[in-house]
């Protein structure tokens, strides 16, 4: 962590334990780093995971075997490696996932397949089988850890520990969820993955507790960029240890599953602004809405194009309240817009309506906006009922700074 | 043009007159400032016309109109304001627009679908009609003015006048084509709009003309990227008087239509180029071939997602080989790729092949080649027989500083 925290950042928060979870962190000593590397935690028998993964077609050997395993249903343990994120190692990297799978397996007792990895860090190196297995080794027996401590042993060039946490009532029972991400953008030569996991100990069939988390991921972690690139190996994963009693939610007809599924979506978007709150190089944090979209679906893709737009990104670095560029940027969006329905605003006040700057506009409150934070962006399409509300930070010196004034 | 010249400028070359296009600058005052904003070409009768447009869909009344009237063909003037681009201004906007078209129409004495008007500038402010009026009215008399005066006239931040020529022979005739551009980028407050003009004395129907420039633009305009972000007024418009005397070319059948196609291509990619040198804090033009792709239009894309990713660009202004950013690249682009057949190289040399980093990966030429002003990235996906190769510029604090550093 070499880079100054960001003006962003939150303390990190009391996070319940969560029965049946155990965390544990050791130095595997992937990176000549004075810090623990290898995170590795514990889930009791019959825990439940569900997992969503990058779309990026050259993912890592980890999210391959993830993906795959993930929809067997059932994990008992995870293991996350930072300083080297194996990808782009070919049959060298998925013999060394393979290998920390079939470690834990033994020693716990179950089936390969229900032992989970995660890696991020520096690229296009494999992981090195023997320190995974001396690291893995010491796992094994290791003392079991605080939830601050897992966070900051995943972390790699974040520059402060991100977890967040929620309940829920399921029935008589408040079911607990606990949760840490790490991940600032994709600063190479450590590729800045985003690795985020929830652990609750509420008990749900796995059917479910996928969709809620693939319901959660549209709204949150699909709805957040900083710079438009997409790691090989970006990974969420939720465990469920069924612990906490609770009668076992399998759909929205069990009691209490929209209470858990609305916990499950509340701790995904407090973890997703975590991430935005590092981007590399963040001074403020932009909320971007769209409203009157012809479907929720059109009215992210809106959204995202607003907020991946270096033109707009910069802009409000400059606290200037350009709403031609989020012209522009609705215009490319590649989705149904009228310039003569389209509306534009920021901070709740409106620059432009119906295709027209407005004749009274005010820029005073605007600019007042413009100087905070935490700045908002509202744009509505006119055109229908789809709305979405999406998540980036402004683009500085500092971006530039991280990513090229430095020699590998 | 406050700002400095590109260190990847051109100078202006020798453009040819063209039989039939005169070209005139006025000064119509568009913005407080102490130069000619206002360009006025005439084109002798039975000219025909081609034009590209943005896919920008917030576009402006401009090229609502000259998409429409292009299809009919024909051509006699181009009005070029500069300073305002008009758009996002709803019906006083094209209330402007039509007027300069009636006003010129009426002085030649032609339908007023065969006048083409352009404008770039500031968004979201009506074009002055009545500063509209008298700029014509003045250029309506003014004297013939060079290519250059023309380049510089068209131009808003853009750092040099950028020109390309190229000749073809068509049976036993020279034909000539002259054409300029602007466009850096998209600054606000004055969007940086993509305008090119090409002119040619060859004899050619509409419909073959639009052809090639359609053509040509697929691998040129479209192959380029400064930020990624898109215009709503960007236009190409060719023009062609007929004065060189050949016999009209109707399509590939007729004598001498591919080496007019291959002209208008090559002046096509001269000026895209030429943009591209102009990008915002361009530090290095940047060349990103891609081969092994399904198709030529798949290979087009994953180029797109490498030329348009921060992360690669910043690498290349901090002068690193990092091939780990563009196998990200190439994953996120959303086209068939296979992390195990891909191949990334820079300056010709290899860094990874077949899904694994070289083993004798040599990086002193590759670094060699980063410290130079023109980089080539080389990408090969293994798949099938599809090319392209789009360019881009380096993502560098100057970006920034012009777009984020100032207060509108």
């Amino acid at each position: 962590m070499s880079y100054p925290v960001s003006p962003l950042a939150s303390p990190f928060p009391a996070l319940p334990e969560i029965a049946g979870v155990v965390p544990h962190v050791v130095r595997a000593g992937y990176k000549d780093w004075g810090r623990c590397d290898l995170t590795y935690v514990t889930l009791e028998e019959g825990t439940a995971v569900a997992g969503v993964f990058t779309k990026n077609v050259c993912c890592s050997s980890e999210v391959d075997l993830g993906r795959e395993n993930a929809k067997l249903g059932r994990a008992r343990a995870l293991v996350v490696n930072a300083g080297n994120s194996n990808a782009f190692t070919g049959y060298r990297g998925r013999e060394a996932v393979e290998q920390i799978m079939e470690q834990v397996a033994a020693h716990i007792g179950c089936p390969k397949e229900q032992v989970f990895v995660s890696s991020t860090g520096v690229i296009g190196v494999p992981l090195p089988k023997d320190k995974a297995r001396e690291g893995v080794e010491k796992a094994l027996t290791a003392e079991p850890c605080s939830w601050e401590d897992a966070a900051n042993t995943i972390a790699t060039t974040d520059t402060f520990a991100k977890g967040a946490a929620a309940t829920a009532m399921v029935g008589d029972t408040k079911v607990k969820i606990s949760a840490i991400i790490k991940g600032s953008g994709m600063i190479a030569p450590d590729m800045a993955t985003m690795l985020g996991y929830l652990f609750t100990d509420a008990a749900v069939e796995p059917g479910f507790l996928q969709a809620c988390l693939s319901a959660a991921n549209l709204r949150t972690f699909s709805c957040i960029t900083v710079d438009s690139d997409t790691s090989t190996s970006d990974t969420v994963l939720a465990f469920a240890t069924g612990k906490a009693g609770n009668a076992p939610i399998t759909g929205f007809d069990s009691p209490g599953a929209h209470a858990f599924a609305a916990a499950i979506h509340d701790v995904c978007r407090q973890l997703a602004h975590l991430v935005v709150r590092d981007g590399e190089g963040a001074q403020k944090f932009i909320a971007v809405s769209v409203s009157g979209a012809v479907s929720d679906e059109s009215a992210r893709k809106v959204g995202m194009a607003i907020a991946n737009s270096p033109l707009v990104k910069t802009a409000i670095a400059g606290e200037d309240a350009n709403w031609g560029r989020v012209v522009m940027a609705v215009g490319k969006a590649g989705e149904p817009a009228d310039r003569d329905k389209l509306s534009i605003g920021f901070g709740g006040t409106w620059a432009a309506q119906q295709g027209l700057p407005l004749a009274d506009y005010d820029e005073a409150p605007v600019a007042a906006h413009l100087k905070g934070q935490d700045i908002s962006i509202e744009v509505d399409l006119g055109l229908g009922e789809g709305t979405a509300t999406v998540w980036t930070c402004d683009l500085t010196h500092g971006y530039i700074s991280i990513n090229a004034d430095y020699r590998s």
